[in-house]
């Protein structure tokens, strides 16, 4: 049985991350932990602490794929600005919610004052579900199919683990990778791209070379949802790999 | 005299940015390469190796910003689609052209053939100059306001030093930090949201919270094209800072 594609897309939000200040790195950790899950990311787009891009980057990608994971933007500060848009561009109200005040006041008794900063983390668009953070306590939120997190990397992978359970996954597509030491990448390139062609669009390749003190090689990624095609498609690459004298290795944790 | 502002989009081209294999470092490298030639990152996206979705991307971006730089995808392997998608964007003929070949010829000469994949990175759009690549030869190419480069990070940043001297900056935006050890993200938001409003959008405010083992604090950061504006901003970070008993520290590298 084939089952259907589901992709997502990631929005990062943060002028930091566009201006050099910040590397991101939950990009990747959102997209290892949806895989398994059977959902792909599509597309990943950065954006500014800016209401009008926040939201026409929110309207695009919610209806060109089957979820949205944003991150950023929903801390105590003036610069935080996701959760008003997304409100804006699901054209609902925005607002401080008790059950999202309920916990915050929870976390911050006795140690600190709820004050009007603060309290924006409690600001939640109608019809939004809540989404736990493990870690500092102020929720995101899911709506509709858009799930809003954190963007500080502890939280935003926290946030994930009360995500997961609410997707429907499609096929999951799994990853195996040879690695060829010795082997320059233009070698070998004229032959994969036949091997992809044979398979119809069941398996796709990849080839990334690679460079050290030591040596030089190639890593060949094979990904596919039909594991028999899969498989097949390893013997192949190994095939190729001893056809030029080099000896095929299989590596693991492939994306 | 006020300099306009000068953006630009980043485009990441590549499958394994999307399936988390690999972590992008590119971004970062460009946006802090072009900040002070006076041209800011307005927007980053991230799609596959997939000639829509690269053409789709790159006509957005090329009308919206003053420039666009795009990475991935200009190998010599069957997945290496971004020369041919670039010039179908602009609606151009792509071939393999002599420049780029003869390059590739001295490069290949004596040592490996120049066979059928390693000709196709020598296939650039019709009207495209050409970026010389220090590291492996296999030039980018800038057509329009659009530069192509490679995704290997080490080749992605000895292409960017034939691209400064192509680009007219704007007004350069500085950025100056402020560490504050001990002082909650939450009890100094108000007063930054009302910095900000003084300034009338002079300079930006950003806060960034910060935890470790030895203790959490926050990293305040103003950015601005004005550099007095931006001296009184420290100035008056700097007053916050103490006004909670705390020890306020400029701290360097900022983005």
């Amino acid at each position: 049985m084939t089952q259907r594609k589901v992709k997502a897309a990631v929005l990062l939000i943060g002028d930091e991350l566009l201006s050099g200040r910040t590397q991101d790195i939950n990009l990747q950790a959102i997209a290892k932990y949806l895989a398994p899950l059977g959902v792909q990311v599509a597309e990943a787009r950065i954006v500014a602490d800016t209401p009008d891009e926040i939201i026409a980057a929110v309207n695009a990608l919610r209806v060109k794929y089957d979820y949205v994971f944003t991150t950023g933007g929903i801390g105590p500060t003036h610069d935080d600005k996701t959760a008003d848009a997304v409100a804006a561009a699901f054209g609902v109200n925005i607002d401080v919610r008790e059950d999202a005040r309920a916990i915050l006041e929870a976390h911050y008794k006795g140690r600190t004052s709820l004050n009007e900063s603060r309290l924006r983390m409690a600001r939640i668009p109608d019809g939004a579900s809540l989404i736990a953070n493990p870690v500092s306590k102020a929720p995101g939120f899911q709506l509709g199919n858009v799930f809003v997190m954190a963007g500080v990397p502890s939280i935003t992978r926290g946030m994930l683990q009360d995500i997961g359970h609410r997707l429907e996954g499609g096929a999951v597509v799994r990853a195996r990778t040879i690695r060829a030491k010795g082997v320059p990448e233009g070698d070998i390139a004229d032959d994969l791209g036949a091997l992809e062609q044979a398979t119809n669009g069941v398996v796709s390749f990849g080839s990334y070379p690679w460079f050290t003190p030591e040596g030089f090689g190639v890593h060949l990624v094979a990904r596919s949802a039909d594991a028999a095609a899969l498989e097949k498609a390893i013997a192949d690459l190994s095939a190729l790999v001893r056809a030029r004298g080099a000896e095929p290795e299989e590596v693991g944790d492939a994306a």
